[in-house]
Formats: structure tokens, C-alpha cells, sequence
């Protein structure tokens, strides 16, 4: 089940960036669940590319179409098929250039493992654009999660060299979909947007760091040993193309706390146990604390780019020169925004089913 | 499948820590692969407590005892089960405070999760012991690995603050098992030795962080898009209690990095493929391009610490005081490096037994 | 994931009977097959209803339409949606009974499980219909099979009290399609027509006996102790709504069989193990002996037929009489014969990839 | 997951006839289940072999062993590991005649898949000892089932060429352990235990008919379209050696009956909807309706008989005459029937927990 995730909720992910389509069935979605293409449309049209000067200018409709599964309004317990038909569609320069390795792309691998049969226009399989079924796939985990008061909310907290500390929840909420960088510091906002125009011009690209955060979780969520939630909400955010690492509550800075720091002290708020920090992100032993949990994932800066670059044509095993043409984010992180959040639902309402704390019929 | 992971070659954990036994079973490991408990005892003792000050002084029999699936000599096909009786257990400590939740661990997720019923004796099914099962099951996935040239090495490059960089292989192969802190940087193994010791005199404990390399890996490794390389390493490595960050390749770090310094150029050398840097890690599109795969964990400091900490008793409902007893590791990071070893191991394997690399019976 | 099955060449079926389409995903098929939509049009066309005065006069299109996955006449290695849109629906007359349970029907099981929710219009989801998607994976799974020399096999053995003898495989070969119940006895195949009229005139319907044929199976396909061949066999099959029974071999005649009879004596034949009967089906211990598998099923009478009868109002709780009009297959055996060999196919395509005698790239 | 089955009650089968044990990992079970060793032991007894002339005289002690997920008499959420040690074992018969392939048994399939590899003493992992396992398991399950009233029967309905019709369930249930032969019919018991008697001196082995009811089922157990109850029910219930069919409700007749005979009448009971008669086995749509699940399973005569069989030595390659000697069972069918009664029981407790019907913490 390459390309399937979940064991409550599951969603099967598929086609391609140049296809017909790309698409994603939702398996174990409760019935009776009221959604609709507005719903999903809303969420997906927070990816949408060509909002501002600092994402591609393609038009990409990405208009959702519920194929299967909803009925009257609401889900009916069977799978859901969600489809975008792909449109504005330009292959010639991928025909053209379909031996040329673009570094940092999956070409080179699919080649190799798929004998060269992978559909290499747009990147095909491994295109970006198969995030947007993750989102559609989100939209409905958010509406589920929402039911039982669960939040799922993502935002930029670093790209290139400006990075911002994280915010309170109010204001994350309130700015991230006010700049085009989704970032909750408006004034580093300003910047980020700067530094991408400025790579923009110099035909490079930056990355940067998102972070997701789970509020109202219930604790008791995720599974030890395996199915922990740190390990299902790492497998699903490396789907993302770009993401290169995952780190929970203090992350990597674990690494140089001592233990009487990285601790959190449990108390007493509310008649409630709770922590007095949340180094631990949320997470313990696999398990939600029912504190607020706290992921980052890395973004590496779009691989392409329209500076000259060193590579191989992989039919006639010459080093080449490739210039990269066509409309490309020069940052990916502002778009990869809804699909963390969308991918960090995805898990939560996964578990959540599986609790029982979501039933199987919603009234 | 909650204590399960693996498509291909699937291990099972189970046991606790002061119940009877901890133990994993294997299933679908290829027949006619010589291995001894003599095998598998070598790499469960690199995880042995007690061989200098820097570990706990328990002494951890940890003896592997063969089940099931192992026949003259040869795996058969069949589910190989692998056994630790548990030895040295003094439980009554745990009696006492079970209801003083250990700030850093499971208690209270465990607690809240599983109404109370949960073994909560040495953190029962949450405790690091259960590692112990991962690395037996990794020592038969680094012999079948090695039956297609893979190898998996892992080493210290933080404790604290002291870090060092990542060495040539050769250094780290001929460094690793010489120094009690699993450092190929002997230098750097001093310091880190004292700053253990230092922790250690103060009742407080260190985090750090350690590498994994695979080597010789065949390109073409991993689905997309759910079952990356990314994804399932991590998913099997945050299995290890302890572990708040996985990244790959340059990591974190891609996040200040402009495109066209993060970008392996593809390079031919010995009229192959390869790349002339590794920022991917060895990964492009969740799969293996053939260079070497690199991945880092993050290891939270101890949360066992003799200093007092302030808590919660989950049965009276009282913050209260408390002070852990027991021998307890100052710093894990060195006991971790042969589990995530391991744990890297068991994913390569499931992958190359999926793609067929690895034959169903071996001759 | 309920509405999946398969390991390693895994299908995920959607859709509904009255809704936009049927559809299914096919994760796992290897890349390189060079497969065109004349290819699964071929099978399912051999599913078609309204060949004959035998089913129901009904013209839907089922036309396949490829969505993803194959891209310049081959598979991709990446998931293969193939779709058919739903044409000719009418849906009045199941809106103005939509509370009335249709006796032997899944409308009851169906209201109580998703509280109502389901999309009810032709039944849905559990319609017959949704056999078509099977049909369109077995052909993939048929195209595969047929690169190791696997072929494939089914046949109508019994309709109503009409039951024939098992023939040469050349014979049924010939004649499975000749006539339009799919029986390999011309002679009993006239017969079985006629049966069928009769009950269609007396607004009846007739079950039957279909036999599933495996040829050229290598030896050791198969995974005991749960995976079995029997077992994953028999659940695909189960899923063709109206199959109630499934046996191999000697089946359900094995309860009167001494040992000294059952057994099937070993003996060599051009220096291979054969038996010299087969009673166990081509299955010993979960596993193919390398003897044809033979599996047969027995399928229940259509429960749509004109005939009065007693059932209850959902809605109002009141019993009540019920005549379903439509256009229903008198007997759906014969159109379950291509969906049984496709099953077939889906199973065995699933274990010959799993054993690594299909390649991933197919050159 | 080859030796697993169940997606929410996951159990892992592992343990060869003549290795050191047979056990089992049950993993999902919810805690707070209050078990003794003592309730387990109770299913297991009523598997054992040597309670009189009809049964093989080996005294298997077949003890149970706790090694996890119990502690202080209840579940705790962890997996549970039951175990049997093997004892009174004799591999020296097996040793000798390890290349003579036994007719009826899966040496030779074993053979070929596994290289040779796979241990033979006393068909190894394909053992019918295997079931004792399943046994365990179906402990478990049947005290989970009865929190919520279902209850689980399985009782003998025919031995050779002895059929009885099926009594009431209270005959059933009163009379099933009180005679050898496990059959509610007492006159009926006589002849079976006649009939295998005569089968025993012939040096011959008997077949039968095992019945499993399931009684209070709630409306809506089972996933279409691949998880249906009957698709899960049957690949249960094949792992169990010597099963060569497997029908639910009418199942074969249903092809000889008319729909308007087929079709089971909805009707009003004390409020509810029930159905007048039964022939769906109390599933339609592959979800329970609430009436009780009926199914039944083909057991093939024992084997191993004393008779002179023909057959192939594997490793010179002729053709050889064969008298298996031991003391083995001349029906194994009694000794199934609380086999099949607990894989039912784990297959209904994997749905029951799945749709939330069984909490996960049991108060």
C-alpha cells in the first residue's frame, strides 16, 4: 500500500502532475458527515499558486470534484473519491528535456527504479502537485477533527535566514492567511517576502521551516510501540516533497538541554494535569499529553531554478549544462503551509476514529 | 498493528520491562539464512549497561534465547521469535510511587490512556528496555543486508554541547565500539566522557545526537508516496523512546540554504550516476539514488534524574515533590546508537526484500 | 482499509451504482506493462449485461476510462485509476421505495450501519455493479499473470438443478464463451437457458455453481499460516456480492472421504512432483503444489425479482408487500464468471509479485 | 504479515510441532479485561487430544504460559504473549523419513517454497498443533465477546457419513462437550464415534462438518466491500489445516434454490426487524443483519493413516511406498470444533472493537 496512509482513516493518493488528473480516495470516513465541494475548496484554494508575485504565475484551476461517497450532502460511509482535473497543461520543454536531470528532483531515481517508464512530465508522480490531494484529504480530517473540538493550525516560521518565534495561538490564527508568506510576525513577514523576491531575481530559491500545532487534543491519542504519533505524524509529513526533517516540542535542541530543563513538571491546572512547558511537543511515551502538539518540518528551497546547473543526460551519460526553464515558487514554504496542516489532520482524525472518540455515524 | 512495522520484514515487539520477558518476532524473514544466537547476542551486547561509569551499573543478563524459526542452524521461512528473560528486577520502588508521575516519561499518558491497568513497574511497555527486542531483530536484518553489501553504521556526534563533525566511514568503523560513548572523534569521546560524569555528580542527565549511515545502497529504495524512505525511517526510529528529531541529509539545515547551494549536482563517475555533494541525504523523491543515506536523531536527555522535580499524584491529585531513586543512565545517547542501528537496518531490509533484492530463500 | 485488498499488487475499489462512476486503484502493478484501454474493455465487456434475453436489458456503456498510471501504452509503476462513468440511471423508483427492504438485499444491513446515510439508489454501494471495477483490475492482474504463463479460468458448472461434470480444460477454454450462461457443456448450457427463462417468466430468479481454474501455477505460492492461498482466495471472492460458499479441491465432498481416498499420492512426472489426483485443489498447507487450483463458489439467486413479497418500511416500522420492478438478471451467474476468474487473477497476481516471479520493472 | 490476521484485535501466530513452543501475540486487546491463565487453560482443555480411543494418545500437557500484557489478572493494552512449551516429543520417526513426502500434508509445498529450509519434525509450522494457538486467542476474543452478550458456538454436524440436522441452540450448547464427538445430536454421536472407530482399525481416517453460530450479533458488523464478515470469517478459518471449504447460511443450496425461496422476508419482532428465515447466514452485504451468523466448514479426513500410501521421496527423487507410523487422530474433526469456534471469535472481536463496540479501556 505504496501509496496509502492510515489504518483508520486512509486515504490512497494518485495520479499525476501532467495526467488526466491527481486525485485521493478517503477509506473508513464516517457517514453522515456534511461536506462539500465549497468546504474542500476552501482549503485547497489556500495552495493555490499565483496569489502574489512570490508563487508561480501558472493558473492552476484546482477545482475539486467529488466523484464518490457523498450523497445528499454528506458522506455516506463509503470512499470518497476526490478529484482535480489537471488543466494548463505544457509538456513540450519536459518532452524535450526528459534525460536532463534536474538536481534535486526525482527524476534520476524514478528513472532508475521505474526503468524509465515513470511519466516524467511536471516531475509526474513526484510533482508537487500531488500535495493538493493531500489537502482535499485534509479538508475533510479538519472537518471531523472539528466535531470534537480539535484545531489543527500551521504557519512559516522561518524561510532563508529570517526565522520568527513562535507566537501565540491567537495571533497565529489571525495573521497566517493575511501574507502571502503565511507567517504570524507580520513584520517578518515583510521581510521573508523580500528575501524570496530577492532570490526570485537571482534565479534561486529559499527554504524554511513550518510548524504545525494540535489544539484541544485529548489526551491519550497514539499508539506505542510503532504507531506512535510522532512516528505516523513524521511518515506523513515526508510525503511532502521538500520536507528533509521532523522534530517534535524541543526538537533538535534536545540535544543540548540537560534533563532538570528538558523536563516538564506536571501540575495541577483546572483539576487537570497538565505541564508547566511543552518541551515534549504534546507527546509522550507516542501519546498525546492533551498539551498542544508541536511540530516543525524543514523545507528545503525549491529545486528549481533557473540558474545554471551541473548535471547528466541519462540517456547519452554526458555531463550537461541545464537551465531550468518554466514558472517555479522561488520558496515553496508558504504553500506547503495548508499541506502540513492538512497532513497533521489526516494522522489526528486517523487516531481519533480509531479511539472511538469520533463515531462511526455522525448524528 | 500497534507493536508492528514492516511490510516485507515485519517485527513484533512485546514484554515489559519487569514483566517475565521482552521480545520480538519476525515474520517474513527469507529461509536458509545461517544465524546463531551468537549472532544476535554480539549486537544485543554493544546495547549492555554497566561497561563504564557512564551507564547504569544494573546488570542486565540480556541474553537472546531462539523461539521459534531458527532450524540446524538456518532461518526457516517460519516466524522467528526472539526472547530476553528479564533478570534483576527490583519493582517495589515502583510500587511505592506509581501513582508520582516521572516528569519526561509515559506515566501519565500510559496512565490516562489505559485507565490505570497499564504495567507501570520500570515503565513497564514504555521503558527503553524494549529497545533491547529492536536490536535483535536488527542483528538478523544487518546479516541479510550484508548478504547484498549494505551496511549500517550509527555514531555519537552530540552530547551536550559538544559536537563533532561527521567523519570519513573508515574512522567512524575503526572508532566506534573504542570508546565508551560511541564517538569516532576520540577527542571529542573525552570530552563527552567528562561532561557525562559532570551530569551525572549533579543528578541530572545529557541529550545528544546520533547519525546513521547506510552504505552501498542500491538505488531505487522506497514508494512514493506514502512509503518513502524519509517516512518509514522515521517512523521506525521515533519508535525509540527518546528521539524528538529525524531529519536526513542536510536536514534542519535546508532551511537557510538557497537552491542552488542545497542541489546535488549530478555528476558520472566509474560511468555511474552520482552526486556531487549529498545535501538529499541519498534520498530524492523518497527513494534511494545510491549514495549514502544520512540520517540524524535527535535523543532527549535522560528524564530519570536524581535532582528534585515537581509532580503530580495522579491518585490524590496533589502536586507533590519528587525524587527519582535507581541506576539510571546520565546520558542515553551512547546505549541508542546499536538501537538505531537497528532500526535502520530492519527498514533497508523490509525495502530490499520488497523490491526483491533479497531472495525468499537464500543458498 | 476495507474497501482494498492485495498486499503487493493491492486494489482499492470506489464508486457507486447511481452515482458519477465506478471505479478502482491499482497500487503495486510493476512498471513496463504495456496495457491499452482495448485490453480491460475486452474483459469487461465479457460482463456486459444485455447480451441475451438471459440478463437484464439494461444498456450500460462500461466504458473504461484510464485516469492515471499508464502513460505511452505502459504502466508507470506509479497507481493505475481506471473509471467508468455511469450512464443510463434511473433512480424514481428507488427514491419512492428507498425505505422499503428489498428481501436478500444489503438495504437493511446497509440503513442500520450508516444510520441512513448510504446512497441507496440502485444499492449503492453494495450494488452488483461494483464487480465491474474487479473486472477491470483482473484484466491488468490477467496481463501479468499471462508474462509467467499463469492463465486464469472460469466457468459456469451449475445453474438452478443444471449441474455438469468438470471438462477438459481445452473445452472449456473453447467453449466458456460460446454461449451465453458460460458453460463449457453445450449441451447442459441449452438447458440452463431454458431454466433461466422459465424463472424470469415466473418473475423468479436461479443461483448456480461457478468453477475457478488456475493453470500453470508455479509450486509455492502461498503464505501459511493466515495468508494462505485458500484464505485470500476465498475473502476476494466473498467480496462479489451473492457468493455464499467457497470450497477447493474435493470441497465440501471431503467430509465423506476416507483419508486413503482424499489423499492425493505423489508421483513423478518428466522428473517433476505431481500428484496423481487432486483433490486438495492445487493447495497443500496454504500452499500451490503446482497442480491447477480449483476453486468453486456458489452464487444465490438475484434477490431482485418481480414476484410479491412480505418485507418491512424502515421508516413508518410497518410490514408491508413489496414488488421491485427493473430490469434485473434472472440468474447473475453468468455475469459473474468473468468477476470470479478476475478476482482469481487479483490473488494470484498479488502472491506471484509478492514472491518476486513478477518483476518490478517489466522489460 | 504473513502469520498475522485482524486489523483492530491483532493476532500473530508463531512456534513449530517439535520446536521449543507454539505462541501467540494477541495485539489490540483493550485493558482492564480481567484473565486468568486458568481461563485460557479452560478453552485449551477442550482441544485436547487424548480424551479417548477417538483421539491420538500423545499427552500433549499443552500448559499455557502468560509472558506479557497481564498484569495483576487484567489486560493492560500491551500485546499479550501466550505460550506452550512443547513436551513429550519424538523427531526421530521424522528425521528418518524427512524426503518422504506424506500425501494429504504440506511437506512437499514446504519443501519447494522454503528450499528445505523449513523445519519438518512433525510438519513444523504446519503442524495442526499450530491451532492450539489460535485457541489461546479465542480465549481472549470469547471474553471480550461475552462483555457484550455475543456468544460463539461451534458443534460437529457430520463425521464421514453421518450428518445431523442443527439442533436448537440450547441443545447445542448443553450438549456439545458431553460427548467425543462434539455433536448435539447424542443418537447421532454414537455413529460418528462408531464410524471413527471402524475408520481407525481400517488404518483409515474420517472427514466432517463443523457448524459455528454466532449468537446476539449487533446489526452492522462488517466492512464492504473487501472486509465483509464473510471474506474475514474465511480466511480465518482456511488457516485451520485441513479446511477445504468454508459457506455461510444456505450456502452450496442456495444454488439449486429460487430467489423467491432464497430470500429471507423481513418481518417486525418485539419492535426490531428481523428476518422469518435464515438462509443468509445472518449476513447480507458482508454485514451482520442480527440474526445469528451461521457458517460451515469442510474438514478433510486426517492425513496421517497407517494405510500404505505411494509417494515421492524429494531428495532421490523416486517413487517410494510409505506407512506413516505414530499416534495420530482418525478424525480430526472434534478436536477442530473449539478451533473454529475461536477463530470466529477473533474475527468478531477484530469487528466488534473496530466499530467501537468493545471500549478501549474496560471498566
Amino acid at each position: 500500500m505504496w501509496n496509502s496512509i492510515g489504518n483508520n482513516f486512509t486515504i490512497t493518493s494518485f495520479g499525476e502532475s501532467h495526467g488526466k488528473c491527481v486525485g485521493i480516495i478517503i477509506d473508513g470516513c464516517p457517514a453522515g458527515l456534511p461536506i462539500t465541494d465549497h468546504d474542500i475548496q476552501i482549503e485547497l484554494d489556500k495552495r493555490k499558486p499565483g496569489v502574489s508575485s512570490l508563487a508561480t504565475s501558472r493558473t492552476e484551476a484546482d477545482k475539486v470534484e467529488i466523484l464518490s461517497g457523498i450523497f445528499n450532502g454528506c458522506t455516506t460511509g463509503a470512499p470518497i473519491c476526490l478529484l482535480i482535473w489537471n488543466r494548463d497543461i505544457k509538456s513540450s520543454e519536459y518532452e524535450k528535456k526528459r534525460f536532463m536531470l534536474r538536481p534535486g528532483h526525482a527524476d534520476f531515481t524514478a528513472f532508475m527504479k521505474y526503468g524509465g517508464f515513470n511519466d516524467f512530465r511536471g516531475g509526474g508522480r513526484f510533482s508537487g502537485r500531488i500535495t493538493a490531494t493531500f489537502v482535499m484529504a485534509g479538508a475533510v480530517a479538519k472537518k471531523l477533527l472539528g466535531l470534537i473540538g480539535i484545531e489543527v493550525i500551521a504557519h512559516t516560521i522561518a524561510i532563508g535566514d529570517i526565522k520568527v518565534e513562535t507566537r501565540q495561538v491567537e495571533e497565529i490564527r489571525e495573521n497566517v492567511e493575511k501574507n502571502p508568506v503565511k507567517c504570524a510576525d507580520t513584520g517578518a513577514a515583510e521581510g521573508m517576502i523580500k528575501a524570496i523576491e530577492q532570490a526570485k531575481k537571482e534565479g534561486d530559491s529559499l527554504g524554511g521551516i513550518i510548524e504545525g500545532l494540535v489544539l484541544n487534543v485529548p489526551t491519550g491519542l497514539g499508539e506505542p510501540v510503532f504507531d506512535t504519533l510522532e512516528g505516523n505524524l513524521a511518515k506523513a509529513l515526508f510525503a511532502i516533497p521538500a520536507v528533509k526533517g521532523v522534530e517534535f516540542g524541543a526538537g533538535f535542541r534536545v540535544a543540548e538541554k540537560k534533563g532538570s530543563d528538558n523536563n516538564d513538571s506536571f501540575i495541577i491546572r483546572e483539576n487537570s494535569v497538565v505541564t508547566a512547558t511543552n518541551n515534549a511537543g504534546g507527546i509522550l511515551g507516542g501519546i498525546s499529553t492533551g498539551m498542544p502538539i508541536v511540530v516543525r518540518v524543514a523545507v528545503k528551497p525549491t529545486p528549481s531554478i533557473t540558474k545554471n546547473q551541473n548535471t547528466v543526460n541519462i540517456n547519452s551519460m554526458e555531463e550537461v549544462s541545464l537551465t531550468v526553464k518554466g514558472r517555479h515558487d522561488p520558496c515553496i514554504v508558504p504553500r506547503a503551509v495548508p499541506v502540513v496542516e492538512s497532513m497533521i489532520a489526516v494522522i489526528l482524525c486517523d487516531f481519533a476514529i480509531g479511539a472511538g472518540l469520533i463515531p462511526r455515524v455522525i448524528k
